[in-house]
C-alpha cells in the first residue's frame, strides 16, 4: 500500500538547474547525507525517500536573492526560479507539527545548491486532524460568544499598550465595553508585566467588564494575553477562566506551535492567535514562508483568532497580500478548522468599505486601536463609525455617502482620512 | 531610580534618516500606535517608552533590500543602513523569553519605515538569570559524562537518517558505540516516527549501548531526538532517562524557546539543540537574525550543545560565519551558561585543522555523518581518523604531513578530499 504523504511546495531559486535544486530538496530531507553510507538501500529510499512531485519553471534572474549559494562550474550567471512541490512518506515523521516542520523546513533553508527558498503551501493528510483538534470555537463560537451575526466582529486594542495603571485601565476597559464594542484585546507588547502582573490585570479588567456587562446587559469579549513561559499558560489561563473571561490571546512566535498547540489542549475559551515576528518569516519573498503555509499550521495548532493585518494598514505588506491572508484562512481544512482571520494595523471606520470589496465577507474581527480610541467623539463614536463603515461596505453604499447622514462616520472620515492623506 | 533596560541592537536599512527609523522602532514596540491617543502622557512614557542609544550609519545603498517600505516625498533613491541600538524599560515585560521577543522582535520586521531590519544583538539584565538557569550541565558537565577532556566530542549522527529498522538500527549503534565514539546523535528527521516508534527506538539504541559499554568499559553519549509536541516531551525525556539515556535532544525551532526552556525545567541529562529552521531566520542579510543574539537566547533557555554548522561544511554559510557563531556561545553569559558549539554538516577529519586553527578552543563536538560512517575501512577508522585530525591541529602538524603515519586519517584524505575537490 502506498504510504500517505505529506506534499510542500516550495518556491525555489538556483544557480543550477530546477531538477537538480529539487533533488536536493528532496535528498537532504529524507534519506541523504553529503556522501553514500551503508545502509541507505534501494528499498530503504522506496520506503522512505522524498519525491519530487511536479516542478513548474518561472522566470529567470541575473542575481541570487540569497547569499553564499555555490555556483556551477562555467555558470552563465543566470538563477532559475520555479516551485518545486516534494511528497515525504508520512510514516518518516508521523502526525506531529514539530517533526513536519523538521522535515518540510529543516535544513533546507542552508542548502548552497539554493540560492531562494520559500514554503509556499503544505498538503497533509488526515491523521493530522486525529491528533490535532484545530480549533475548538472558531468562527461559530466567537460569534456566539459575542452575540454579534452577520457582520464583523469589532474590536480595539488597549492603548497605550504598556504603561497604563489599575484606575486607568480599569476606567478605560469600562470605557470601551459600554461603547458598544464586541471584542477588546490587549497588546501583544502587555503580557504579564512586571509593574501590573496578569493576575492584577485579569481582576482589574474583569471588575470593569462585569461592571460594563450589569449596565448594558452584554459581556464584550476580551483577549488576556497570557504569552508567558510554557508552564505559565496553563495557570494564566486558569486567572482568566477564573475571573469568567472568554478570550486568551498568544503571541505565536513566542510560545511556537507547539506551545500554541498546548495551550489548545487545555484552553476553555477561544485562542487569540497574534502572528507578532511573523514579519521576519516572511518579508523577503525568496525566502521563509508564506501565509498560506503559516496559517494552515497555527489552525491546525488551535488558533481560534488569527491576525492577518489590514487593508490600508500601517505595515510594509499590500492589499493584495492581506487579501490573499483572509482567503487563505476561509479555505477549508479537514472539512472545518475555521479561524476567524483579524484584520488590525492602521485601521478606522474608513477601512470597512476596501476590505469588504475585497473579501466579501464579513467573517472577520475588523479591530482599530486608536481609529477607535482617538476619535474626535471618544471611544462610543469609535465604535459607531466602524459599524457605520461596514453597514455602508454591505449594503454597496459608498462610505462618504453614508457619512453624510451619519455623524461619528463623517467624523472619522475627517480625522483620519486627513491624517492618512498627511502621511 | 533608573528601570533596569535590556538593550536590542539591529541592523536598519531605510529609506528615510536612521533617526526616523530608530524613533519608528522605539515608538512601535513601547507605547505608541499610529495615532496619538489619550492616555499616553508624558510620564507614562517616561516610565515605558523605548530609548534611542546608539545610532551608527553605515553605508548606503540604491535599492531596498525588502519590499514594501514607504519612501517620503522627493525620495533620492538612497537607502541608509546603521546600527541601531534600542532600549526597553525589563518592568514593560519582565525577564520572560516568549514576552522579550514580543518587544525586541515583535511587529518591527513589518514597518513601512524599514527596507531592511535585522536583530543583531541582546543584552540582558541579571533578572532573566534569575528566571532562567540556562545549560545546566554545558561544556563542564559534557566532558564529566563523556569521560573526555583536552580535545573535542568526536561524535557521528545516525544515517540514514530515516528507515533503519530495529535489527539494522541496534546493530548500527553497537558498531559506533564499540568504535571509539565519544557521542552519537539521532538525525533531526527522526524522533518519533510511527514506523519505529521513540519508545521502542529508545529500547533499541540502549541495548545496544550497555552491550558495547560492557564490552568496552565506557558509555557513549547518546543524544535520542525527542522533539515532539509539548506535552509529549516529558514523557519522552522519561523513556530516555528510564532507559539510562545520558542525552536528549530537540529541534529548538520546532519546540520553541519556550519549549526548550520548559524542557530544562525537568531535564536530567544534557539537552543537545538541534537549530534545523534557523536558515530561514538568518540567511538574508538584512532580514531576521544574528546568531549572536539568537545564541545568547538558546543558553538563556538551556541548550547544553547547541548546533553552529561546521567549517568547509556543506551549507551556504561562510567559514567566517561559522567561526563567528563558535565565538559568540563562548562568550560569557551571566557569569556562566556555557554551551557547547557544535560543527556538523560535511564534517570529517580534513576538517579539523581549519576549525582548530581558526578558532583555537578544543571545547566543541564535533560530528561527523558521512565522513565517520563511510570511512574506507568502516567507522572505528574514520573515528580515529577524526581524532588524528584533532591531533595534528591541536600540535601544529599539517594533517597530511600527520597522515604519512597513520593510515586511518591517509585513508580519510584518500577519499573524502577528493569527493570535496570533485564537487
Amino acid at each position: 500500500m502506498e504510504a500517505k504523504r505529506v506534499i510542500a511546495t516550495y518556491s525555489v531559486e538556483t544557480p543550477f538547474t530546477l531538477e537538480r535544486a529539487a533533488a536536493s530538496i528532496a535528498g537532504e530531507q529524507s534519506t541523504g547525507t553529503f556522501t553514500a553510507v551503508p545502509g541507505e538501500t534501494a528499498s530503504l529510499k522506496d520506503r522512505h525517500g522524498a519525491r519530487i512531485e511536479r516542478i513548474t519553471p518561472l522566470e529567470q534572474v541575473g542575481q541570487p536573492s540569497l547569499p553564499g549559494a555555490a555556483v556551477p562550474r562555467g555558470h552563465n550567471g543566470i538563477y532559475s526560479r520555479g516551485e518545486v512541490a516534494v511528497s515525504f512518506p508520512l510514516h518518516n515523521f508521523g502526525p506531529s507539527i514539530p517533526n513536519l516542520m523538521a522535515c518540510v523546513a529543516g535544513n533546507l533553508y542552508e542548502l548552497r545548491e539554493l540560492s531562494g527558498l520559500r514554503l509556499l503551501e503544505l498538503e497533509l493528510p488526515d491523521d493530522f486532524k486525529a491528533r490535532y483538534p484545530g480549533p475548538r470555537h472558531g468562527i461559530e463560537g466567537t460569534r456566539r460568544l459575542t452575540g454579534v451575526y452577520d457582520r464583523p466582529i469589532i474590536g480595539t486594542i488597549i492603548k497605550p499598550s504598556v504603561g497604563l495603571g489599575p484606575a486607568e485601565l480599569e476606567s478605560l476597559v469600562y470605557e470601551l465595553a459600554v461603547s458598544g464594542l464586541d471584542f477588546i484585546k490587549d497588546d501583544e507588547l502587555n503580557a504579564d508585566p512586571p509593574y501590573f502582573p496578569l493576575k492584577d490585570k485579569v481582576a482589574t479588567v474583569a471588575r470593569a467588564i462585569e461592571r460594563a456587562a450589569d449596565a448594558t446587559g452584554r459581556k464584550v469579549m476580551y483577549a488576556y494575553n497570557i504569552t508567558g513561559d510554557i508552564d505559565a499558560l496553563e495557570r494564566n489561563h486558569e486567572l482568566v477562566v477564573g475571573a469568567g473571561g472568554n478570550c486568551v490571546m498568544v503571541s505565536v512566535n513566542s510560545v511556537g506551535l507547539a506551545g500554541l498547540a498546548y495551550l489548545n489542549t487545555f484552553s476553555e475559551v477561544p485562542i487569540h492567535g497574534h502572528r507578532n515576528q511573523w514579519g521576519m518569516l516572511t518579508r523577503h519573498g525568496q525566502l521563509g514562508m508564506d501565509f498560506r503555509a503559516y496559517q494552515k499550521l497555527c489552525r491546525l495548532a488551535g488558533a481560534d483568532h488569527l491576525h492577518v493585518n489590514g487593508l490600508g494598514g500601517k505595515f510594509y505588506e499590500s492589499d493584495d497580500s492581506v487579501v490573499k491572508s483572509v482567503q487563505a484562512c476561509m479555505q477549508p481544512l479537514f472539512g472545518g478548522y475555521k479561524a476567524m482571520p483579524v484584520l488590525s494595523s492602521g485601521q478606522w471606520a474608513g477601512t470597512a468599505a476596501v476590505t469588504y470589496e475585497r473579501t466579501r465577507t464579513a467573517d472577520v474581527m475588523h479591530l482599530a486601536g486608536g481609529g477607535i480610541l482617538a476619535h474626535p467623539d471618544g471611544p462610543a463614536a469609535g465604535v459607531e463609525s466602524l459599524k457605520q463603515g461596514w453597514e455602508a461596505a454591505m449594503r454597496g453604499i459608498p462610505a462618504e455617502e453614508y457619512a453624510k447622514e451619519r455623524v461619528e462616520l463623517r467624523r472619522a472620515f475627517d480625522k483620519f482620512l486627513r491624517e492618512d492623506r498627511a502621511q
